[in-house]
């Protein structure tokens, strides 16, 4: 049994995480849950942070941490929860893993298989913003070796297990010669520990032009914080729907999982949803903790059921061997098939 | 007769010039050129900026720069090219229009006939960075409220003008709720101003996945520089090639004309590069200039073209309707076209 931390968060949150629980307890995965309360509710009885001590010491205990989306308030002093999660915990690689699921789920690019990894704690989302004068403000973006270091060298050996073959790096080195110049030296250098890995750099500009073209050109794509926040989401809407990807966020001692994409307020509570994301993101949180068998039990489960046509209004295929359904039903599909 | 400032630039910069420019003389469009050379040549020959100060004269008296791709050499002390001039002349706004011309090129995406309007000056490239200890670089991303009204409202007015009806705009203001937050504001605050045009806003990353996946969801899309920089080559490249968009840098007093793609060293002097990015950046050129005729008929010349079949590599359709022809071939055929 691992005692896993479980937040629902905000928008769709709660519906996704219901139905990725529903799953996860019928497969018979060894998990017990200590629930919390993020976002949202905690915000506005004024927390700032969307968080209270107590939950962070329940995160800390338990080491694992599957969340929903959160939706940060405007307006001044709220800070996003994704993002302090994600710095105190030390969570510093973001792995996104986008393939597509050609001819089950309608796309484009019925070759891609490409996993995005993102670092996950510097750039410019290290939050460090000041006003200059009335008119002026700005914005510190960071790059640290260590930090260049650590998510550079996760991409590699995250490569090496899983049998693939090449890693891309992408930064906008032309201009950013000290920033991202660091992030691209790093990549050389760690890069000549792995002859056996094929490597390629490619400015951030071109490489997304390729990248939302010929997804399949590539295999691992490592890159900083905010190119990968961005590409991350391109990479998983064009596998069919940002609603299918899941996200692991790794340090050294902890991890969290979550899906690729928000909280999506619009469609919030009307049980229209695809929990897959989550689901996707709870299947590498299995894999994290080694229960192989979970994790192969509920992927095929979700494979079937999409296989069967059986698909939330994202990836609906109007006309086509397809049937519409819910969030929950949806789940219950797959608990069907586990 | 409008004097112009022509350099032809790096990779495939000579080939694609020469190309555009025999397109342009024998279209009679009432121009007359003083050539300067820019890039590789000048940085060998010492000179970290790229450009003398005598060619700086000659683009600051005629006003208008008709400007091949540019490599910025590897290492310290070069400055980009691409930035400089934008700096030094105040082009603020870069007009990227990425439209797909189905079935005459191959696009996932038949509809799209998106703008997107870049800010030019700030943000990440105003290029201050500095080591903070030995391990630790920065860069500073710097948002002003002038630089936001200026490119906000030319956007607006692009609309206007260009019979638009939504212009939207991207930021990652949950995170750089200072900077990036500002440019949101501003985008609010004179949007009012456009009663008559619908405005909308997305988060970065979603807006960018959006892009990617429907594009013909967007008119005008207005953002800061770095996001701009990547999704216009993302556009461009969904239309069916990154090396058919033009690009505008628009500034109070002067202007200057590119195609959207870079350098492409890797295929230059091979006389198998598509010359029409900066063809469309030429007939941007002539349209800001007022020479109405010369752009109608370059334009229809290059459509017939492309219509016919004639096709460089980068859109070459195997199998179907479709010749393949090189970059000189090409503006040959555009010129019997005229
Ligand atoms: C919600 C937001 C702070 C977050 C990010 O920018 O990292 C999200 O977009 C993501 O990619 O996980
Ligand atoms: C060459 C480079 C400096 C330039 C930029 O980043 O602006 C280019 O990518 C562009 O988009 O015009």
């Amino acid at each position: 049994m691992t005692r896993i931390t479980v937040a629902k968060g905000d928008g769709i949150g709660p519906e996704i995480m219901d139905a990725t629980m529903s799953v996860l307890q019928a497969s018979g995965a060894e998990i017990q849950m200590d629930y919390i309360d993020i976002g949202e509710k905690v915000y506005v009885a004024g927390n700032k942070s969307g968080i209270d001590a107590a939950s962070w010491e329940v995160i800390r205990k338990n080491r694992i941490f599957l969340k929903g989306p959160v939706t940060t308030p405007q307006g001044g002093g709220y800070k996003s929860l994704n993002v302090s999660t994600r710095k105190f915990l030390g969570l510093y690689a973001n792995v996104r893993p986008c393939s597509s699921l050609h001819p089950f789920i309608e796309t484009r690019h019925p070759d891609m298989n490409v996993v995005i990894v993102r670092e996950n704690e510097e750039d410019l989302y290290a939050g460090i913003e000041h006003q200059q004068t009335d008119e002026v403000v700005q914005c510190l973006k960071l790059i640290s070796r260590p930090g260049c270091e650590k998510i550079i060298r996760y991409a590699f050996e995250y490569a090496l297990q899983n049998s693939k073959k090449k890693v891309t790096c992408f930064t906008k080195d032309n201009i950013m010669k000290q920033t991202d110049g660091l992030f691209h030296q790093v990549f050389n250098q760690i890069g000549e520990e792995y002859p056996e890995i094929e490597k390629e750099h490619w400015i951030v500009d071109i490489g997304a032009a390729k990248l939302a073209d010929t997804p399949e050109c590539f295999e691992v794509i490592v890159m900083p914080n905010l190119y990968g926040d961005i590409l991350s989401d391109v990479a998983a809407q064009i596998t069919g729907s940002v609603g299918l990807g899941g996200s692991a966020n790794i340090g050294e001692s902890c991890a969290m999982f979550e899906a690729i994409h928000g909280s999506a307020p619009m469609i919030a509570g009307q049980d229209v949803a695809n929990p897959s994301g989550l689901i996707h993101g709870a299947i590498m949180m299995l894999s994290h903790i080694g229960q192989a068998k979970a994790v192969e039990k509920i992927h095929n489960a979700w494979l079937k059921t999409i296989e069967d046509g059986v698909h939330t209004l994202d990836i609906y295929k109007h006309g086509k061997s397809s049937t519409l359904i819910g969030t929950k039903a949806f789940a219950q599909a797959v608990i069907a098939n586990l």
